[in-house]
């Protein structure tokens, strides 16, 4: 290699990226990732081992898993060839924008938002413009959001939005499905604990794109499944940049059952949400901290603390959540899961001794 | 969305692309993917379950999952901050190109080759430019190689490349690593067959990439792992491209166990390298039919007939091949995974089926 130095040959969005890290540690109370506390039944997780067990593991899974994908249909709805499946909604993203940006592309990204859109449209070179969240409560610019998308190739929207835990209103994103130019990422993460779905809109406005995962409600984020839905056309254009076999046999198996038992978690979300709506409560009777609405199995809080010191003063206790302070408006903030009852519990009595160290 | 169809947002390049698809159908001979007929050890397997049932599965994958990358580098002896791992090695492919090539990017892809390289390539609008095997043994076209690969930002070289079964020299891949000024993605996915390895050539090489991956010798195709080696500073600027979380908690266990016991396939892969040997001895046996050497776990041949009609002819007797002929320059040629012996003999005895019937 002649006259420059290997990592020269790196794109300069890539070289100017920081890259998506966590720090793993360990904590008796883990409400840093938004995981679901509520394994799936036993007895579903050991036909999944048998199932695997039956089968040679040296050959490839099917091309097209038909077996999910019409499991799939039936369960949202939605015709089966508007649906593509993935190694966890991640690789569907990276797919889906793959397709449409590049040099010269519009992103539209609210912030702060799900890390990886920005990270992935700044590797495709794309021109990423974001739109913050409102200072006040951290809901959409609604406004903001319609004027950007009226141009964009690409407008990204998390609803519930992570980490802020907000919806986007149904009809704003109605208004911008119809004035924009180009394709509309729905990311519903967590749409279970929220009651509400662009599926709907989905029939009508063949510039949607509704991503879905079961790392959150389904219990699955060890086992990475996700699934994507479009119209065919769009399907059939994403599917192109989806790389083969990208969903193991393991998770296949997993994946099927749990969509034969379709209500398997219905109870654990129930318990959640009911938990998010307890956990915000009880926060905000006490004095000096804030704590926002949230539609997702998470919420944000505010103290007068700087963040770093509040996280620390929590997990010296074994409790850990997650410092967002660094994101965008996001200052004094921590995000926390939604855990067990007794968890929770575990993570109020946490707060309060931090709150009286200061 | 106004004034335009929504697949007019997708690139270009991507609309003009044909999908990567492989219709799945049943055989009783299977040797159409090249993959590894012998299984793990069924105790190997069970170990695997136990351990996936003891975590759970509701918790995400360990962000840097140590063990196995650590396991990695005592098994290959490259330096462990040089390792990245994969859901297969198609997504470190798609990772490692995404952060070098856009437009304007230079990727010199032999033809025939691995089809995934070409269509992310065109994916990524770069500009493309293969270069042909040499027509009458199928190896490599090294001189153009080393031309072309001068000014290039990506070479791509499978070695033992596939369809063809061929290896590119060491001599000529070092002189390519000198000459260019951009990166080489060295994929040794069939490397076990070949005893070669270009592992030795990255102390000397920032700019050579080796990927590997378990799906064929390791015979875990089903389970999907990959791994890539290269210099920390390039392994870090691909590492931001590469999605988190992306292998699963099953496939981690599985990669962890075959490492410990890092020669459970060594046997197989004796055999499958004998086999080879014999088969193409006995093909070449045949008149009116060519075999092409290979140093892979598949080898390529070729008949006076239409490639269709011999793999017709194959499959009605329950022998499933891979018809290659629509690929560059090989035209009336079937490509042919190597079998258990059992196997190997049945397709021997197609073969000789179908040729007498013409």
């Amino acid at each position: 290699m002649q006259g420059r130095s290997p990592s020269d040959v790196i794109k300069p969005e890539v070289r100017r990226l920081s890259a998506y890290t966590l720090k793993h540690v360990k904590a008796d109370v883990k409400l840093d990732q938004n995981e679901n506390p509520y394994e799936l039944p036993q007895d579903l997780k050991e036909e999944v081992a048998r199932r695997v067990l039956a089968r040679p593991w040296g050959r490839y899974p099917e091309f097209v898993p038909h077996s999910t994908t019409s499991a799939l249909s039936k369960f949202t709805g939605w015709t089966e060839d508007g649906i593509l499946i993935g190694n966890g909604s991640n690789e569907l993203i990276m797919a889906g924008l793959s397709v449409v940006l590049g040099t010269g592309r519009k992103a539209v990204i609210p912030q702060p938002t799900f890390t990886l859109y920005k990270l992935l449209s700044s590797v495709f070179q794309a021109n990423t413009v974001p739109v913050p969240v409102n200072a006040s409560d951290f809901t959409f610019n609604v406004e903001m959001l319609e004027a950007e998308a009226k141009d964009a190739d690409v407008t990204v929207i998390c609803s519930p939005n992570n980490p802020t835990g907000t919806l986007l209103p149904a009809d704003a994103l109605e208004r911008i499905l119809k004035t924009t130019c180009g394709l509309v990422f729905l990311d519903e993460a967590y749409h279970e604990f929220s009651g509400q779905t662009a599926l709907t809109l989905l029939p009508a406005n063949p510039n949607l794109i509704v991503l879905r995962t079961f790392s959150k409600a389904m219990s699955m984020a060890g086992l990475r499944f996700g699934y994507l839905m479009a119209h065919p056309e769009i399907a059939r254009e994403i599917h192109k940049a989806k790389l083969p076999y990208n969903v193991n046999v393991f998770t296949l198996a997993a994946a099927e059952l749990v969509l034969e038992r379709r209500n398997v978690m219905r109870d654990a979300i129930q318990t959640l949400i009911s938990e998010r709506q307890r956990v915000v409560a009880e926060v905000r009777k006490r004095p000096g901290v804030e704590a926002f609405d949230s539609c997702a199995n998470f919420f944000l809080i505010r103290t007068a603390k700087v963040a770093r010191e509040l996280f620390d003063a929590l997990y010296a206790q074994g409790v850990l959540v997650r410092d967002v302070s660094s994101y965008p408006m996001l200052d004094r903030v921590l995000r926390v899961s939604v855990g067990n009852p007794q968890e929770n519990d575990r993570f109020l009595s946490a707060l309060d001794k931090a709150l009286e160290i200061s």
